[in-house]
């Protein structure tokens, strides 16, 4: 394991890291999690499903637009271009659960990890938002990175 | 429990809920959320507390930065004003976790929940990323409301 | 009609104009426009309508989302918190056009009328970003103020 | 014509789609809309465009920071480096209108029709907002995609 | 002299102040700054002023557009809402230098200095923008609070 | 020296300069800039450091954030990736001052000076924020670039 926290210099400042060096290439990286609710909540998602407005597509879209603004809510993290984000949700009703995939490409000088986690904590708080009116014990949990590809750190895939 | 998504109008559409009706009063919310990580992760953090470059102050401002920006990435939540946001933060180096911690107030129409929900969520995205280059394992979870106040559907304290 | 641009002080220098006289009371606007479109792009519209991905709520949810960015770009509106933000679109397969309203409602110093115009805007220019790819004759048109109402200057109602 | 709604994947998601696998090239497009107005509102214009507080000048830079803005307003626009935006706004006072043109460029993966429509559009709204004191029955109106160029799909030109 | 930092709590974590005891009052504040520069850099700008693109009232409308982002910029600053903001520019061409001073008020509960602060700032920064081709060795100076009112401290008048 | 204002064309209109033509090249700037304040504030910035909240590591994090929103505050910048920020902060309590100097990276068609003097900018307005309740006197000051170095028109060193 690496010792050494990138994000501070020599003196212990905090630091945006200095990428220029590093090739563009095309770096994938893909995050999940979970929003854990009361089985009703998962019921009444799942009735709404039919109709016009739809937690699980409002939640998506706002997953997506939240991948967009990573640089800014990040201290740290380099503003890039995006070349696709996804966002799939996927009520679990058996664990009465929602779970959230995310995936973020870029052709950059650095990953898109963080990207692809503001995608699926944003996506969670909206489906969160949208449904504290009958539940206020859901949680947001397990949310992860699970693979990482592009750049000289090479490809992660989480066991 | 009740039963209905309130985001929604009688055709469906999201809508973002008419509170001028309501009264404005101080509401107040706390959420809760913790990171996981490897031990050799927390012990860099640890020993990162000392120097000037902290991991947890930096993710500590990010947070209190996010919640400003709630209105921005929840597509239906209220832009308002807050009278004040908190974070704290907790390396539990025995469970290799770093606790957070968020309160927010506002004098306003609606609650706050969604802002601490934001601000933690904010906090352990920036924890996440300061320590990526060593761990890529690192989860966010339990990420909950765990008090509210204000308004009038009451106090609500989580179990 | 009155013949003085609020805008501008005595030098000729642009202002945000001060309304800290003002009462702050219930104000509401109501917006409307159309994008035309080629009748084969309806016809698509209408049966994505049946699917997840609906052009209609994505737009209309990107509208939503853009009248609280208005202060942002707008450059001389005050930034005010929203009582509430509703935008419905109705597609007029028989003119080949999509119809939107917009309403806001502030409890504030100023109207929101330019709340209600910008969410008509950004969600025509989201028909327009979704339908691009098999239609690039779109129009977006007669976006108008049709309702006001609150403050000083009265009710407003377009013929 | 093309029939395929490009912003949804096969299971009927919205996505951001994919576009690592296109060349970056200079990609140019030019959209227009106009503004109309009481012939009164179109003299008040005019006769202020000789002091320094200017409405088309003011409207002109506020369409030139939308265009910048697109990203961040249009929910499944790619976030991208802008090469040039010029932004012209014409006084017809004949027709009591104002018309805007909004030029954009990138060299990028994809085209940057959105941006010039996005520039015209707040261009469009600054003028509104400028003038609402005097008259609320303006509209905007006519706001299209006029020129494309660059990438696969080749040249558009509006008849 | 006060003692304490404001923006730290007990245990020495940055937070936002918890304003919700205070009283809402009307708030006023007046920042100046200057930015000096090559004595043919004021000449340009003076004959500018007559066309229509002026550095100056470019530069002011970035001022008052920079002051309702000063919350998103201060990571302490309450978001508040604005009662009015106004920026005026003069050109010294005797000292080749351009003066700057911006007022804003608020209806809240607390002061909107850095709002001022914020709107000279980024109103020089603009200038800067606007003439760097032609002069690399301008300065921003000066940038200060002049004038404070409303609220429990008092009024500030700099000396 | 040049005489031309390069952000307006032929016809006076402001513009976003078009740098299609430029070659992409890393492009490095340097600012500097300074607070001055009264002894008191210095000595309690410098007790302060040694506790978890620092008013130089808050304000330091600040800047390289704002470096990033440069764009959006500066009307005719290019959004630009950035491809390294650092700020570091001094206090020099000799002189009642800190200094602030910050360096940008970019690979792109346009330099970085903007960004670095936007990141001395919002650090120093937050050194201001975080000490204003103890000192109302302090002055941002000095603000400028000393350093440009990639593109056509070289490297520029301040005397």
């Amino acid at each position: 394991m690496n010792n050494k926290l990138t994000h501070f210099d020599e003196g212990g400042n905090a630091v945006m890291v200095d990428v220029s060096a590093k090739a563009v290439t095309t770096r994938t990286a893909t995050a999940k999690g979970r929003v854990t609710m009361h089985p009703a909540t998962a019921a009444l998602i799942a009735n709404h499903g039919h109709k016009k407005g739809d937690v699980l597509a409002i939640s998506q879209l706002a997953g997506i637009m939240g991948a967009k603004r990573t640089a800014d809510l990040i201290p740290l993290c380099h503003p890039l271009p995006l070349d696709s984000v996804s966002v799939t949700l996927q009520l679990v009703e058996g664990e009465s659960a929602v779970d959230i995939t995310a995936t973020c490409k870029t052709s950059g000088r650095t990953g898109v990890e963080m990207e692809a986690l503001t995608a699926v904590s944003i996506t969670a708080l909206t489906v969160f938002d949208m449904c504290k009116a009958v539940d206020k014990t859901m949680q947001l949990t397990n949310i992860r990175v699970v693979y990482k590809e592009g750049g000289k750190s090479g490809t992660f895939v989480a066991d």
